[in-house]
C-alpha cells in the first residue's frame, strides 16, 4: 500500500473493460479517480469503492497518470484534446496510457503531440475480455519509453496477467493488438463458418465442436464462442460490432501499408453483413443467425418445452 | 497378440500418413500386407518388419479389412473399382476403410457400390499429420455401421489416440474431416497473412508469436506452423498443394448444398497464388513466400554468418 500510494490515477472510460480495470486498480491500494460519460457507470465504481469525478479535467487533475479507456480514436480525441482537454489539464511530467484500439498512426501522432506538452505516452492496448479485466488477469500490449514502464509498473501488474513490452516506438502496441484482432477476428469468423456449414451439410453440431476442439481446426475462438451458437444463445458477450470496428482499423491500417488483407476483408464484410442484417449488437457468433436467414435454417434446434 | 490376430489387413498407400498408419498396426502384432506405387515405399514397410505385395489385388486377396490411405477421391476409384480391382477381390463379409479425404457423397455412393457386392465400409478420414500417424497417435473421424467399429476395433485402437464416431451414414466422416480442413486451411492462411502484415508494419516476428501464442488471436495452425516461418525454412512438412487440394473438396462440397463458404473460397485463393507463384510443394506456410515476392520483402531475415 505505501509504495502503491505514491501513484495517482485518473481514469477515463468506465465501459466492459475500464470497470473491471479501474476496480482492480483500487484493489490494490492505488487512489484512483474515475469518469464516466454515463453517470451510472460512476456510481457503480464508487460503490466498489473508488473516487468518481464528474469530468475529464477533474479525473486528469494532479494525477501521475492518466488511463484511457474509451471506445475509439474519436473518442480519444475529444477526452485529450478536444471537449475533454486532458492534455492541458494534466500536470507536466505525468503520463497518458492510451488503452483504445486504435491505428499505430493515431498512437504514434498522439505521442508526439503529448510530448510536445511535457507529458509521456504508453501505447498500451489491451485484450482477454471483460472477465479478465475484472480479475486484473488481461494482457496488455503496450510500447512506449522503459522508464515509464517502470514508474507504472504497480499499476500494470494491479490490472494484467501479462504485460508485453512491444518496443520504445509508441505505435508498435497497437500493431500488435490489430495484428491480435485480424487473426481473432477471422478465426471468429471462420469459426460462424463452418458450424453454419456444417449443420448444413446435416452434421450435430455438438459433435463437431467435440471433435473440432480436439484437431487441427481449433482456435483460441472457435473453443470459447462456439458454445454460444450451441446454446442459441447470442446475448452479448463481445458484440458483431466490435468487430464492424476493428477489422475496420485492421484494415484502414492495412491499406496505410499497401498490404493486401485478403481475409481481414471477406471476415470484415461477413461481420458488417450480420450487422446490416440487424445483428450488430448480438453476440459476435451471430455471423451464423446471418446465414440462417440467408437460408431459412436453424444451425441448433432448441426445443421449448 | 491372440487377438490382434483375429484380423488380417490388407493395405493401400504408404504415403507420409499410411506408412505410420501400416507400421501402427505391425508393432500391435496385427498381420498386414501393404502396397504401394512406389517399391522404395514398400521396401522401407518391409524393412520394419511389414509383409509387401506388388499390387492392389495381392493387397485384397483373403484379408478381413482392406484400408486404403491414398491421396485423393480418382486414387480410391482406382484402387476399388477401376485398375486395382480391390472390390472384386475381397472376400464377402469383408470390410473397406476409406481414409483419404474426399467430398461426402463420394463416400456415400462408394459405400453403396460396396454394400451391393457385399462388402462393408467404414468412412474413416484422418487427421494429425505424419507424426503422430507414425507414433499410432492420429485421429479418426469415422461413419459407418457401430458392428464395423467393433469388428475393427484392435486395428483402430492400434492406429489411432482417438476415434470419433460420427453416425451409421458414411459421408458424415467425411463432412466432419472437411469442416476441420475448412477451419484449418482459414486458421492457416490467415496465419501468414497476419505474420506478413505485422512485419511489414514493422514489428518483430518473434515477438508477434510470443505475444499471440498468449492471445485470443491464437489457433492450433498459428502455434504449430509459425515457427516455420521464424526460421525461414520452407522444407515441407505438409505441402500447400495439400490445401489447394482439400480447400477445393471443401469447395465442391460447399457448392453442391448451394453454401457460400466465404472465408474458405479466398483462403482457397491464397494458396492458388501460393501455388501459381512456384512454390505448391514447399511448406503450407509459404503463403508468407507469394506476400514477400508480391511486396520485394522478407518477413524474417536469417542472416547467413
Amino acid at each position: 500500500m505505501a509504495e502503491n500510494s505514491k501513484l495517482n490515477i485518473g481514469f477515463v472510460g468506465l465501459g466492459s473493460m475500464g470497470m473491471g480495470m479501474a476496480q482492480s486498480l483500487v484493489r490494490a491500494g492505488i487512489p484512483t479517480k474515475a469518469y464516466d460519460i454515463r453517470p451510472e457507470a460512476v456510481a457503480t465504481f464508487v460503490e466498489a469503492g473508488g473516487t468518481g469525478v464528474g469530468s475529464v479535467a477533474e479525473a486528469a487533475g494532479g494525477v501521475d497518470v492518466l488511463i484511457i479507456v474509451v471506445v475509439n480514436a474519436d473518442q480519444a480525441e475529444d477526452v485529450l484534446f478536444g471537449a475533454g482537454n486532458a492534455a492541458a489539464t494534466l500536470t507536466q511530467g505525468s503520463v497518458v496510457m492510451l488503452c483504445s484500439t486504435v491505428q499505430p498512426d493515431y498512437a504514434r501522432s498522439t505521442a508526439a503531440r503529448l510530448e510536445a506538452m511535457g507529458l509521456g505516452m504508453l501505447d498500451a492496448p489491451i485484450s482477454g475480455g471483460p472477465i479478465k479485466a475484472a480479475a486484473g488477469e488481461m494482457t496488455i500490449m503496450a510500447s512506449g519509453k522503459p522508464a515509464l514502464f517502470e514508474r507504472l509498473e504497480p499499476a500494470l501488474s494491479a490490472m494484467a496477467a501479462n504485460v508485453y513490452p512491444m518496443g520504445d516506438d509508441c505505435g508498435l502496441g497497437s500493431t500488435m493488438k490489430i495484428i491480435n484482432q485480424l487473426l481473432a477476428g477471422v478465426n471468429l469468423a471462420v469459426s460462424s463458418e463452418a458450424m453454419a456449414f456444417g449443420a448444413r451439410a446435416g452434421m450435430d453440431p455438438e459433435k463437431i465442436y467435440e471433435v473440432i476442439c480436439a484437431s487441427a481446426g481449433n482456435s483460441w475462438m472457435f473453443e470459447n464462442r462456439v458454445p454460444h451458437i450451441l446454446a442459441d444463445d447470442y446475448t452479448p458477450e463481445s458484440a458483431v460490432d466490435i468487430w464492424v470496428k476493428d477489422l475496420g482499423i485492421v484494415l484502414d491500417t492495412a491499406r496505410g501499408i499497401r498490404f493486401p488483407a485478403y481475409l481481414a476483408a471477406v471476415a470484415h464484410q461477413m461481420f458488417m453483413m450480420t450487422s446490416a442484417a440487424g445483428h450488430g449488437r448480438l453476440d459476435d457468433t451471430a455471423v451464423v443467425k446471418m446465414y440462417e436467414a440467408l437460408m431459412d435454417f436453424k444451425v441448433v434446434n432448441k426445443e421449448t418445452t
